[in-house]
């Protein structure tokens, strides 16, 4: 039997992504969120909701380029406190001690110390209501050469990214593999 | 150091989520999807990313309305299938034995022995490239009383969701709790 639990956020699972980017005197910012996701193959494009009153919603707007930077599991202290306060009043970069590295694609800055990053520059931006969704076009992805596994590919295993669940406020690790993808549900 | 993986739809994780529709004439569809995210607290919106050729593309056009299904790990072999068959030659709801049922909020079934389903009227509909994007309000959020934790919400370590991973095209468990958000991180 199904409950009613209301109009809420309330999907699981959501990612936890740090979006880099330039402010308007070139200092860089970094912002965690959860709203977001891929939303095309081709060409490849990423999605990320942010609320206007934030500043890295200024910067975006302003650069039309963010990363989207995608932390592993050891670092989701930095990566919470990234999302708790605001880079107009705050050098998020000097407080965690992580290093921006200039892309040499777009006009924003990745995080040098984590797993994967994603280098995109906006080709829409959408108002949907409290938040604004830039969908950038993915232009490369960058990922350490430690967590890299077959085909050149990142491993998961290896980037241990985790995750968001905005039911409960929490972040949880990954799993185990559980199959292959357009395989195991496949009837014979 | 980083390694150039190219311009690819390389974000980990992304959620593996079953659209359910209705066709033009009124037989229910569903399919999987990886390309989505929540995008707006207020609305609640979420997003999913269909490509044009797919029959749930044409259901969710006309019908301005969708569900998004959160299957469990343990339904891994229905939600793959779902996703590499489609609805304009073969019944997926006969094939899966999965259940729809009509919702009473939109124009859209969703699927019963699922523990957690979202209602969604389409409010945008933004070309993007080979992937059209849905942007759905968020009517009503219905979760299984059995996976019901603290609070009243669903609890994620009884939903069990599972996640997609685009660099291998695998699908892996959920792990253990990590910390609590907005909290884990903050400095003393």
């Amino acid at each position: 039997m199904k409950k009613s639990l209301g109009a809420k956020t309330l999907a699981q699972p959501t990612p936890v992504w740090v979006v880099g980017s330039y402010d308007s005197k070139g200092k860089p910012n970094m912002m965690t969120i959860a709203w977001g996701g891929i939303c095309c193959s081709q060409p490849p494009c990423v999605a990320v909701s942010l609320r206007k009153a934030t500043y890295t919603h200024g910067c975006l707007s302003e650069r039309r380029a963010f990363t989207v930077n995608i932390p592993s599991a050891a670092q989701v202290k930095e990566a919470d406190y990234v999302g708790t306060v605001s880079g107009r009043t705050i050098d998020k970069f000097a407080a965690t001690k992580l290093t921006p590295v200039r892309s040499e694609l777009v006009d924003a800055p990745y995080i040098q110390e984590f797993p994967v990053v994603i280098e995109c520059r906006v080709i829409h931006i959408i108002e949907i209501g409290l938040h604004t969704q830039f969908v950038g076009e993915i232009l490369d992805v960058k990922a350490e050469e430690e967590v890299l596994g077959e085909q050149g590919m990142a491993d998961i295993l290896k980037v241990k990214p985790f995750i968001f669940d905005p039911a409960q406020g929490a972040y949880y690790s990954l799993g185990e593999r559980i199959g292959k993808a357009f395989s195991i549900g496949r009837k014979s």
